[in-house]
């Protein structure tokens, strides 16, 4: 089976990551697998959360939302509504756990890095492309915060990095990184967050139409595992570059 | 390893499910996993949602719940907060797809099922307790409108069962069926809906302190389908029993 | 005139009050008129809010809702519409206002007691049964709060005891505890707060249809006089018992 | 004893009610009781709410508000707030169900009479004065109503009048038509609305600090219903007089 | 031409400004122009909010906003809708940005003042209205809390006064002080504020059909310039008369 | 005086205006005036408004938001307040009526256009470029109706072309187009917004400090006329270019 942009089913789109994209936040990073877009700004604050207070410990979290004309119908705005949708609500505390899956809050001290994950144009696997473009903005938030003394320069709050890709069945075929059009067709539909050297954060996996059988199942984490690990190679060159601010 | 409450690593906790709570509900079921207590209404009226209208298919949907008090320490009501937070909105979506898994739309008719599952009392596990018992009341909502010929008798909405078990791992042992004392301390927590014949409906998997590597992503999905099992066998058994109305 | 469940104008419905119902709160009582039925939970924490601090006296307040499936046809979550109703508002506060009748500030110390009022199952009557069974859940919870040295033992902040009950004229009959269905034809419909030394917390009559006249008023508070009491011998009842813990 | 301004206990604060106050409304009075001054506008509009579209029958409804600084001390805004507290809830009802209470709702054809009752200045008594001012309001709304051929002119809409006075026992006294002084130092607080022949539309009584006993409810309803009179008397004046638009 | 109240282009509408018309606020103004009322009250109170504390620095703020029956049919209550609209949000933005024109912090002290703008009648140019009624309120409660020593009684908080007007172009002609017939046929609308020695504090134009040329905006400059300045002259008139207390 | 970028007090920032930037709008412009970035969004439905149905006239509406990072310190987002603030329902007003004013709503036909404009990244004159970008949006909007004959090819629904500038007084210099750090010392701060033939759309002039003599205002009023008529060229040369879909 070719699919509609003549991928393999094992293949990610192009994967972008530029950082330094805002000149304000500490972290910066605009993400693109394909046509999906994402930026992610990392804003750091000293303190924490007043539960938190006292602790030594810091805190990580994230907000997710899109522009309202970020797809190919506009969303009414939030905002305007007066109230956050369960879906954001589901995607920002999925982004801050994958994170902070990788951070170790005593090395953090208490400073506070929360990632705003703004969808500029959405393409599938928005929520994904965030957690991979968040955490490249998270590792330059923590550079800057330790290059200004927030965080000792000795201490190390990342224990590993973190990236995320979809899988999903489409007419039978599981495939790697889903675009829109093949999105809506899956049978079964996964979002699969890594850490670096291969282990799981997180595993969603729901039966859109089909329930699925455990071998289905096994075969997508087996796609889902080589797609992180990409990705992990694109963060790893992405922040070996040098950043100017 | 012994559990606090004597169980073995794969036993459920005592589970009861019973039907016609309440007087007014179509379909209504008290269901308890051992201290944890959800009372699952079941609501139908005739008619669709209006994005779905003239499309002679029907509608399932859930909304989540605690009681401020469902839990050691009260919480403020969502209701007096003025807006829903993301873990109830996420839940809720969870029950939602997983009942809507085993719903065929066409034979269903132009009628909408509303599911409120509400914790009456927590101890762990309220969403697959919630999912297990809302199955229950949602067949019993359905055998109500074929009574009533909302449905036609000769239809069969309901493709399959759905039931659901948490598992996770505490001090690196897999557990099944987790109450709230080893929920806090689990390493990883997952929670899996399965299908009467055994396949997956939703898997999430979460690493709450460690990322969990694939063979302890394979027997916690051997408990839980296995928990799931026993599961389905409790719900045909409650249904065997005649309902009184 | 025979009522639709064979009682006698003067005769309270069947009612249980079930102490030590949840496991989580300091008081716990399902209370049930009939087939109402209410869930009420109080709640016991140190410390008061900051409009009263310092002043060496607690605070008691309560917040009732009803399950969107307690009535016959499904209504709509407030926490979902964003905004608390009249309805409930006023009950709330009313339950609020009445068990405050009956505690001594001073004795209670700077301690909050919570009731949250939960109709699991309406068939009219709902705040009068909450208002009953709190009283219980609030003696219970005081006590706990003593057993804890929270309160000192030696202390008595309920200065008496309270019940309630809703009385009405229907067909020109004067009805003691409606159902539902004498509920909504009744022409006055009065909700009665007495202690149980027979004086009045709160008294509100109001004509649904014809305005009603002095001699009017004067039965229906009789009617209502001789149902608190028989409530407070219940309550005293309730509370003779031992409560495990 | 001697009330703050010299009044007997017996006797109600200046009362003026002022016709025609706005040029817009169609229906507008502004009404004082001493110091309490509530402007009280009626609208009329053809038609009714969905729920009774259909029926031949109207609907008067009420909304009441105070100024944020109608008081000694300023209070926020509910429209900051975004929400509408339990007090102005409580009292928009109130007064509501009071003008209804003397509606013919099928003289009134489907027509709605909405009641805005805004506070301007408080000093006791707030909803009694309301009440007494929306219904001469709703009175020259009805007669415009006719006017404008929206209301037949031979029908007769308006079944009585309706009036209400606070009444309360303070330091052993029992007063008529507290103002806020005394009615924060009241033991029981009084609301009696009643129609022009002397019979109840609402009462609502409240222990404040200690409950009352039967006789001491007999004699805050004597007083308000002497009160009520007075005020009908005083509406009937007002209503005699002619009014130019 | 001949305005449809007979004024001439460049007459102001009978200007009427009552002080103390409030018996609780410190500042208290009833402002009418022509049909248009707002009645003014300023709040004085001790402290700034919490980002000025410290300072040494006083705050003074301003809301807006309409009952909802001020106009010729009613708007629904933004305490109803649970938010506030954009045109009352932008209003009392400006109100507030006017006033503070005018003040000097620093010799305020750290006080704040509200300033709460209610419009009981509307008939255009209520904006123009509230801010000129306002800084009397405003200098009215300066002089409270000078009276009670909260400012030290040799300080001079206002710096100046400001008064406002609105200017219009309808079917050609440049006319001051717009009624509501006049404002809906405008072309151009705009609203000036001035200082009392006439130099400008805000100047807002806005094109509604079609857009103006640079003489258009400076004729009328000119009008709005000599109506401010008659505005001034009245409301040092008011302020030399004695407010009773 | 020389600027901080170096620029003369009559000169424009670096000025960009990228066309077809998302691929699901159908005009989508990023306007950048210096360090100032704003997406700014066409979404094209047919029909309008309820209010304006069956009259022939299309609708034109902007809504106007930041990124919570796109400013020096992060904002919290306003969906997560669950209301939008004052200063964004402002922006998000004057975007929609300065492009109203040179929209002929007859030629537009039965269509509604919404214009997004968010900040991507903030260095003052926010809301000047999203009107000067936007106004590009809207053009290639309409032309795209054409193409797809929503809009007839005769018609010609846009009657000229708007821009817009910011002005003001810093340490006694008139500045054109204020960068962030100028328009915080600003005195005076003045929003102008012009039609492609120099007359005014809209005017709106703030004194942060003092209050501006009438010469100043005539300055700042050549200066914004200027640097709008080259903003009008910037648009038209940006509109000659091909835009490939």
């Amino acid at each position: 089976m070719s699919r509609i942009d003549g991928r393999t089913p094992q293949q990610l789109r192009p994967v972008t990551i530029e950082r330094g994209w805002s000149k304000h936040a500490e972290g910066s990073v605009l993400v693109s697998f394909g046509d999906t877009k994402v930026l992610c700004n990392a804003s750091v604050t000293e303190g924490v959360p007043r539960w938190r207070k006292g602790s030594g410990e810091g805190w990580v979290t994230a907000e997710y939302a899109m522009l309202p004309r970020a797809t190919n119908t506009r969303g009414d705005r939030e905002s305007v509504k007066g109230r956050i949708g369960g879906r954001t609500h589901e995607i920002s505390r999925l982004i801050g756990r994958s994170l902070r899956a990788v951070i170790d809050y005593k090395q953090l001290g208490e400073n506070t890095v929360v990632l705003d994950c703004d969808v500029l144009q959405a393409d599938g696997g928005t929520r994904t492309a965030a957690i991979t473009g968040a955490y490249v903005a998270l590792a330059d938030a923590i550079a800057w915060g330790q290059t200004k003394k927030l965080i000792r320069p000795s201490r190390k709050p990342l224990t590993g990095t973190v990236s995320a890709v979809s899988v999903g069945i489409v007419d039978g075929t599981p495939l790697l990184d889903l675009r829109y059009e093949e999105d809506v067709r899956a049978d079964t539909d996964m979002n699969v967050v890594c850490t670096g050297d291969g282990r799981f954060v997180e595993v969603q996996g729901t039966a859109e139409a089909e329930p699925f059988a455990r071998d289905e199942l096994n075969t997508l984490l087996d796609l889902a595992t080589a797609g992180c690990a990409d990705l992990a190679a694109l963060q790893r060159k992405a922040l070996d570059e040098t950043l100017e601010r």
